[in-house]
């Protein structure tokens, strides 16, 4: 089985990829990435995840983002928006994406694989510009010229899965991969045992994927 | 005075490039990087020439690159080669310089600066495939599409006023801007007092530099 780098951020979206990666035959390496995000009830569930998804191995890398802040995901005086915002929202982390890829990029490269997964995608999704097409495209040229494996002939591929998924089609496909969604978190705003808000965004999209499929939301949330 | 955000190692490049960005009017947020490379050092000096360079902050990021390893600079192990080698050394770490820009770009787009330096050079370099101008160049196609700042239409420039000057044509211009060279660090394994060991790929294209530059060599060797 070929190994696979696998961005594993704790949410809906990731853990689906993680069973369409192993579906494929790849042998998982899930990479989840300690960036200072609100709550560690995410990289809780990412681990437990990485566990019932089958993950060769799973590694949490730290990147001091919160330093930084500018999002309202790292930055704690920046409120999560309960109601849509036009444009870009202020849930987005600068950069997120590009940072996660490249640390993808650097452990793809050690473990000696090809392949890359990340659960990017642009139907039922924030408005986020490193979620889009074009972006996993320039950061596949971009490897090819950054790697030794790529000036060797052999560069990384991005796989995006989900990237032309409404969110009702992921967790429809999640389902009959037997993805334990309950193990999930994918609410901005989650307390310290990972149960959601059910008010921001990310809720928002989860709750309407598993209604338009028909499906039982096993989302534990706040009150309940 | 623009803000810009410049990549600043220890070493004897960047130390150019921030005189360089400062003679070119920029207020200079200088980023370092620790992803565990072999000696503290290299830090130290970044912060030396911070502080003398002018910089208005200087923040260390860290990022354990050595808990992957897979290369010399990062993994103990792999001892760093004291005669050149052919093709990419075993000192290329992984994806480093794509990590290094994507963290750079984070803050940039924090600090709403449209502007980073980064001092990748060809010429006299150790033949890393991420310090090619072809790389510099998908960077910046990425950047442009990964950022709020680039879908808003105002995307982050990499400059990399050293691409093409030789090792000497680089001490020179730093001489003439007074950058203290005597405080830069770019032995690969350097002892902890920064003082370097002559005999490594860094050492050498260094000390040619001087050298074909006809400047005396401010490095402190180990055993003198």
């Amino acid at each position: 089985m070929p190994p696979a780098v696998v961005l594993l951020s704790g949410g809906l979206d990731s853990a689906t990829v993680l069973a369409l990666a192993r579906e494929q035959g790849f042998s998982c390496y899930a990479l989840s990435v300690d960036y200072g995000q609100r709550h560690v009830a995410e990289l809780d569930a990412a681990r437990r995840v990485a566990l019932t998804g089958g993950a060769q191995e799973h590694r949490v890398m730290r990147v001091d983002l919160a330093g930084i802040g500018g999002s309202a995901l790292t930055d704690p005086a920046i409120a999560v928006p309960e109601t849509p915002t036009a444009g870009i929202p202020v849930t987005y982390v600068p950069a997120r994406n590009t940072i996660m890829l490249s640390l993808a990029l650097a452990w793809a490269e050690v473990l000696g694989c090809r392949d890359i997964f990340i659960g990017v995608n642009v139907l039922d999704s924030s408005g986020y510009p490193d979620c889009r097409p074009e972006f996993i495209d320039a950061f596949s040229a971009l490897a090819a010229l950054a790697t030794r494996a790529g000036v060797e002939g052999s560069p990384c591929r991005v796989h995006t899965p989900l990237i032309a998924m409404t969110k009702a089609q992921i967790v429809l496909e999640g389902t009959r991969l037997k993805v334990h969604y309950g193990q999930t978190v994918s609410c901005y705003q989650a307390d310290a045992s990972g149960r959601a808000c059910g008010r921001c965004a990310a809720c928002r999209l989860r709750r309407a994927g598993f209604e338009a499929a028909g499906l039982p939301d096993p989302t534990r949330y706040q009150g309940l």
